[in-house]
């Protein structure tokens, strides 16, 4: 070990000349041998997955991989593309527009969700009557509840999906039991019923397998950095550069449907 | 179709309400069912993966997604999180150090392996006699060879790691064999051996399943974003803000050696 | 004017062919008639400074045009720049690292003064009452107070030559009044001084002449760009790529001391 | 000066606890005695500019502060602001956009006044000349020529404004002559008058004062910089978030026409 003052630690990767270890393992070692998702689980985690939460890991990345040319970050990244920068500052400028606002919901309902079943726990209330008034007092001070509602889908096939699949993989428990009677309390105060949108749903996920809310975000980027990249390529493949672009005049005519 | 002059044109994913569809496949589908390494694929070339592709996808993920504190990527994310500003903007600056100085290599040496590729077939010569013009031409020219060397390993073993799969997945072609080459003319010329390191054999296995040579970088960038998020939690979870970050001073102090 | 429900508009530039306007005035009439820093007033308040708010808006860019190697924004832009990458990537890296930790300030003291200034106003107290409720407020909520202390420098010069060009400027009012009876309340809370840093004495000058402090991080932010972008130049005229940094291991080696 | 192997130089700003020069120049001294310009120009050469380069250097920093909607660095700042993020994030977003397509012609176009100016004094033939064969070049081989022509304006008012105050300051000589021959040369190959752009007149002022062609981009960000955070500032004061940004649907509504 260095002798000097300077010194900080890390615990995630040790590398050292001709050996890389993620968390432990080498990582020569995990190649070929388990899919990039658990190594996404074991860098946050510093364990590898099990199967049901391997599987539902795998999920989450999928629901955020891309949505097509209507988030800002996607018009964001295709305009800087098209101003002929490299791939990094396109990407960059994406990941950018990431925040509370797009994208950046899932850290703060892991927050609201882990409030709930805080105070249940706490006041020896039960989840319905914590989700209750953890909207009330939300209501009363003008804080928004992240992970409601969504300005495109009224009924987002990805926030179902995924909370079948929690079930499937038994990690239907409290805290999305939480983000339910959030959503129920919502409805009743509005009169009209804000549907958990598919930040809450990975939200609740990534809470029901222990994630602390500072990870929730991270999934969302990583998962879109993917989007964001075939974006750039597709920018640069097919567009002229400098070219303006309008919002909601994309048309999609890539493979047309089809199942697997 | 809207009928508007300003109409462009995607085929990545086509988002309407209640439905996300990428390159055909139905989001709400694909999850549960397919790792997202394999739509990770689905995105750049519209179709899933067979079995092998799939495995050598998921190697080159795994083999990208950290190197712990010494790259400046690392460097930089850490130093702008540390000046208490929100995940996207120190990751973001992470991302812009990636450049053709560091992890990004993948391109140019993808351009360098067809170029020997198509002389072979053009001249009708060896990929052998075709890489030894190359290293050639570049070594007159003034040319780098990416691809090839590392500040770090001598002998990479994520890079020995990667051939093997390769091999195991019968992609073992005309395009690692011309990157071999590449590597064998260029130790002649100098006298010593330069080895292939891990942006070399990622490189030549996407130019073995056919990947044109824009996509190269988008593949490291993917998997590093998991580590440079890592790193960015790390840094607020343990360091104070503002701290003075010297690179060689980081010790790793995480899980120890262990094995699958 | 166009008849289409996307308009939105805009009181900054009118930019037409041949014509550019900023706030009403051609671009080419003020070229050669003032100086940017009154171009950079206009901009912000759309009006032309007088002589004493051009000498002080002056004051301020100058003020903050660079810090050396100290800054993370600089250790940062620097680092990014070493990696091969264009100068825009390293500037906005550089950028990315300012906030509330560093070069952020200005327009949370900003707001600080105006509230101390409000309840003097409001309450009917002295501007000396007020300041000290509002340190003790936030003293009592842990609060912390933007534009005291500075982890470098213990007397800045540049924060006491700025309060004198305030007074040559008449803009000695109030609002640096309220900041040095919220330095007075603090030290005295302390025990010791927390001078007022040159963010602080920015931000007491720019409540003088009447900005909003949304446009407070603006001015030091601007001026900074001039020190990063020589930063980045100065790296890639003298280092090799890729090298590593080390805070704290800058020697400056350029003109000796001297005169205007 | 420490005695560690870690050492590097910088002679921009010699930064220590109580006393910051730039160049040699206490920075508190600067303040109030020169204009935020001129410690631009000093940053950049390490000497102070007389009146012709102090008034030059002025006129080319105003005539970049803004162009309105009408820019992708625009139109991208004002997306990443609709979402909710800080400031730095819009500005640096903004920022990435800049490169050879848009407001990056500045450096390219100073090489290629350079290599004709080399051109006319190694091979002792006339600037008009070497133009010519400049452009010759370039046609042959396909390569574009920065500095001519603009997506927006025929004239641009600000290219014949610069070139008036380059004579008036005795700034008129072979570097502006070689950019009009280069000018000249293109229009007699192409049939119609492509005309110098801003960038070009720029980049011919900026060679006819000696500055590298490396700072070329920079004095235009630097003054572009106070447009994009007043696009930003005005995103928020005036629009709601994640609003869709329709590129030619601004309309101006600020100030009427007026004059100094």
């Amino acid at each position: 070990m260095k002798k000097d003052e300077h010194i900080w630690k890390t615990a995630i990767t040790d590398a050292r000349p001709n050996s890389i270890r993620l968390r432990g393992y080498r990582i020569d070692e995990l190649m070929g041998r388990i899919p990039y998702s658990q190594a996404v689980f074991l860098a946050f985690t510093g364990r590898l997955p099990n199967e049901e939460e391997g599987r539902l890991v795998d999920a989450i990345l999928v629901s955020s991989i891309d949505h097509g040319a209507t988030p800002p970050s996607t018009l964001v990244a295709r305009t800087v593309a098209g101003c002929d920068v490299p791939l990094t500052s396109a990407l960059a400028a994406g990941i950018l527009s990431i925040g509370k606002a797009h994208g950046g919901a899932v850290e703060g309902c892991m927050e609201l969700i882990g409030e709930t079943v805080t105070m249940a726990d706490k006041e020896g209330v039960s989840i319905e009557e914590a989700g209750q008034r953890i909207v009330a007092e939300a209501e009363a001070c003008g804080r928004r509840l992240p992970g409601l509602g969504h300005r495109y889908h009224t009924a987002d096939p990805r926030t179902a999906r995924l909370f079948e699949l929690a079930e499937e993989c038994k990690f239907s428990g409290r805290h999305i039991q939480a983000l339910k009677a959030i959503e129920s309390a919502f409805a009743k105060s509005k009169g009209k019923k804000i549907p958990i949108n598919i930040d809450g749903a990975i939200a609740a996920c990534l809470c029901e397998m222990g994630f602390p809310s500072s990870a929730g975000n991270g999934f969302f980027i990583i998962a879109r950095t993917t989007g964001l990249i075939n974006h750039i390529l597709e920018e640069w493949a097919r567009e002229p550069k400098m070219r303006k672009i309008f919002p909601d005049s994309a048309v999609y005519d890539g493979e047309g449907d089809r199942s697997l």
